[in-house]
């Protein structure tokens, strides 16, 4: 089968590898029908991660069952699925409690830019749609993979509820997710961070009431004066920096909450101010499994259309130029046929 | 009137200064009835705090109405009266939405160890018992000022519900006071650290169900082991070190919220841990004006006795004592009877 394999920085080959098989009896061999490019994996094509040796890369994926283990039993082979980056038991008392990306069991599931995929815990994983979806729904559904539950669960973590006011940080893909979960979630007020023409379009299309183009300490008062000088009652952290993370916390109001999904790179809190702000703070790789079955229905309801940030759509095997379209900015996001 | 001065670290004094007089028409004049040594007092007592020159101390108490500005309305001379270690204007959004302790007028009310005190914002601030309450309530409530309201503060910031798991890191008054917290909120399991056998005693009366007497990695592996392998669901920071965030942090299980109080002293988080965690955080000076009224009825009604933690009490004039006990750890908390 084809696979996608990063090399080194800016190095992304399609190269043929064998086909995966079936190793523990919970596993399942699904075939891919979309996979993308996350905002992660430029970390590593831009050389933050290191790439110590060429390996598969790809944790986004939606696809139809191919084979199960024998103790596979929620899915079988012709279902139309759609699963988490982690793998992961849906049994363990940290899945129980809705933190499914801390199971004990978790494994994270790479390699997904690929023509099939290797699913371990196939029954705790992956969710499956009752029929095989229209075409259409294809990017709506693999957003739900990653970015659409990463945004989802940036909300939840912030406590978005009805009334709220939320700030976004990050104009990427999971912040503009994010955007429409707070819509979703029933925010009142919406005010997106971002600099970019299409973004704000999309951010104003998932529900964003304001937009705020400054950064930093511009970017701050910006949005401590839209909240009425209070600051806002949540905040979604989508980007994973240092300058980001500030521009969160000092968003929020006292007893307001800071919800980060963007993986953090070098950031850290001094504990002291984050004492006096009284800004509540959780984050975390997204627990998706907890959210698939909601938001499958909310897409096949046609409640969102969260596959509006793949704002480009290649054959699977131009990814190298899905890469270099997100690295240079001329996309949000990627999608592949494969 | 006395009021005691520190003038450096170790050095208390009882001086004779003016007696206080209504600055703005929204103060109260209140003839102090019991006061009392805070954990962060010593701060200043042990120079982490620096002394720049010699200031008044002391931000507890409780007392009786001597006089109030002419827009005084909710307090009446001769009324008992508790507030807290902010005064607070109890109407601004941040006090609407139960922070008073970052009301945009905050004021901290400093130098209560004196016979009487000037208390800004005296509405907002000061809730009255309805009759004078009986001598031996007099700890009980003096608690509700600070360290009760800071303890209870502590649980509800870790989402403390009925059925919880709770660890309490710090068997300071703070500490003990959470650990009441947390069992007046219903927690099921409450596990203190603590290495002190009158701490570890009083923990046990206010509610601890386990005791762990380890510290660092072995405090933790043993708040791990007792809560199944999981981690606590609710973790009181009551300390406010880096060793005590760490060990704080690291009993929480993924989802599981950590309530920080102790005032942090130089301490950092790394995002990335924090992320990986899955662990909520919050903290700050606790808005105790939000919990008066309710902590009030339970002193009242005989159904906590938050004044255990005062293990030493002395005349007034023997304030310096107080401090000296505390910090030789030979007393948990002074309280001082003017």
């Amino acid at each position: 089968m084809r696979a996608t394999i990063i090399h080194a920085p800016g190095d992304i080959r399609l190269e043929t590898v064998p086909d995966p098989t079936i190793v523990a009896s919970t596993d399942a061999i699904i075939r891919t029908v979309a996979t993308c490019v996350c905002g992660s994996d430029l970390w590593d094509y831009r050389g933050v991660n290191p790439v110590v040796s060429p390996h598969p890369i790809g944790h986004e994926y939606v696809g139809v069952v191919e084979e199960v283990g024998r103790d596979v039993s929620s899915v079988t082979p012709g279902e139309f699925v759609i699963g988490s980056f982690y793998a992961t038991d849906n049994t363990c008392q940290h899945c129980c409690s809705g933190y499914q990306s801390a199971c004990v069991r978790r494994e994270f599931v790479n390699g997904c830019q690929a023509d099939y995929i290797r699913i371990p815990f196939a029954d705790g994983t992956l969710v499956s749609t009752s029929d095989l979806p229209d075409d259409s729904l294809i990017p709506d559904l693999l957003a739900l993979s990653d970015v659409m539950g990463t945004g989802w669960y940036a909300a939840v973590a912030a406590d978005v509820r009805p009334g709220s006011t939320v700030v976004v940080v990050g104009d990427g893909a999971v912040g503009l997710s994010g955007v429409l979960a707070a819509r979703e979630l029933g925010a009142e007020r919406i005010i997106a961070m971002s600099r970019h023409d299409t973004r704000q379009q999309l951010a104003t299309d998932f529900g964003a009431t304001d937009i705020v183009t400054e950064r930093g300490g511009d970017g701050i008062a910006a949005a401590i004066e839209l909240t009425g000088g209070i600051g806002a009652d949540c905040v979604l952290e989508c980007v994973g920096t240092q300058e980001a993370m500030r521009q969160a916390l000092k968003s929020a109001r006292p007893g307001g909450n800071v919800g980060f999904v963007g993986v953090p790179h070098g950031v850290t809190i001094a504990c002291e101010e984050l004492f006096f702000s009284h800004v509540g703070l959780r984050g975390g790789p997204a627990p998706v499994r907890r959210f698939l079955p909601d938001l499958i229905d909310r897409v096949l309801t046609g409640r969102i259309e969260p596959g509006k940030v793949f704002d480009l759509e290649l054959p699977f095997d131009q990814v190298a130029e899905g890469y270099k379209a997100m690295d240079e900015r001329r996309a949000i996001k990627a999608l592949l046929r494969t």
